[in-house]
């Protein structure tokens, strides 16, 4: 069965405190929310690349590598998972006509 | 009941063909992947900036944007969520004690 | 003659006190360091993929505008462009045989 | 005395052609146009975080590194720096009272 975001977020809120020898995620965690912060950066810089070469295995990767760092930062800022799938289901529910509307501002 | 990426993922496979002048998505798309990539290129960075200023709603509000741009990049390559979520499944498979050496060259 | 970057500093150096609904200076100033470092690293994503795109001209406006808001962003932390020069100076000093060694870790 | 851009621009055309094993620019450039884009988003997004953490000599290293790699990536696009330079004082020509208008879309 296919993992989920959601069973990622838990072995990351696990493997906070684990021993940074032996965890990426305490290692990374121990390095501060900047360290952090600066891979979910790095992560999606080169999934942009990724995309725009056309390179498809390598978008797959580093857009696993983005998701992956954005729970790891989500978790250090205390912030769950659901929090931000709400978010994006209160942003759905102005879907519709006023999609446009609701996002003219972004483009 | 609350909303999964996998729900949104078909909700922007349809407006993906919408009329631009109707749906955010369709018009993002109809300025190519370069502006889509844009797009999540700038919300990681305002998703990390938000998080180093410990803005916890200005975070979720960004990794929400962070999340759905990232959909609307995959789904202009053409990859499905679950090719990343396997990934992420195949990666997690590496994990306990051997999770340190598989993403020690990431530090 | 051509303008300078030393020039361009100081410019935007007088700028940040100016009124800020008569300059962008002193309007981006105004909105915090947040947004300034938001606009290097928008800057910086936008370059990178102009770049991509083998567009000249966009690749040229691009890095025009990541220099200027890299200006701004430093005169906000009271740092010249001459420390940075200076700091560009140390490494190249560090040339020749040894280049690679010193960047070695950067790859 | 002090180091210019244009210098560094010379040095690093000359280093495009060198021994990949003895020059750190060699190296990037055999890598190819992403590696160059990566390294500019990178040192962006590292620029961005050393700001907001307040660490000044983080802030001018990440600069430093920035500014080289742009360097790096214009000479790959064929871009003299005095193209980029030239359209900055373009800008600039649009100061003073029209300095507001012309940027208003940025904000």
């Amino acid at each position: 069965m296919r993992a989920t975001l959601h069973q990622l977020e838990q072995t990351i809120a696990q493997r906070r405190s684990a021993d940074p020898s032996q965890s990426y995620v305490a290692k990374l965690t121990s390095r501060g929310r900047g360290k952090i912060a600066q891979k979910v950066g790095e992560e999606a810089v080169e999934t942009v690349i990724a995309a725009l070469a056309g390179d498809r295995a390598e978008t797959v990767g580093e857009s696993a590598d983005l998701l992956f760092h954005l729970l790891v930062l989500l978790a250090d800022c205390g912030i769950s998972l659901d929090s931000v799938l709400d978010e994006l289901d209160r942003r759905e529910g102005l879907s519709g006509l006023t999609e446009k509307a609701a996002r003219r501002e972004q483009m």
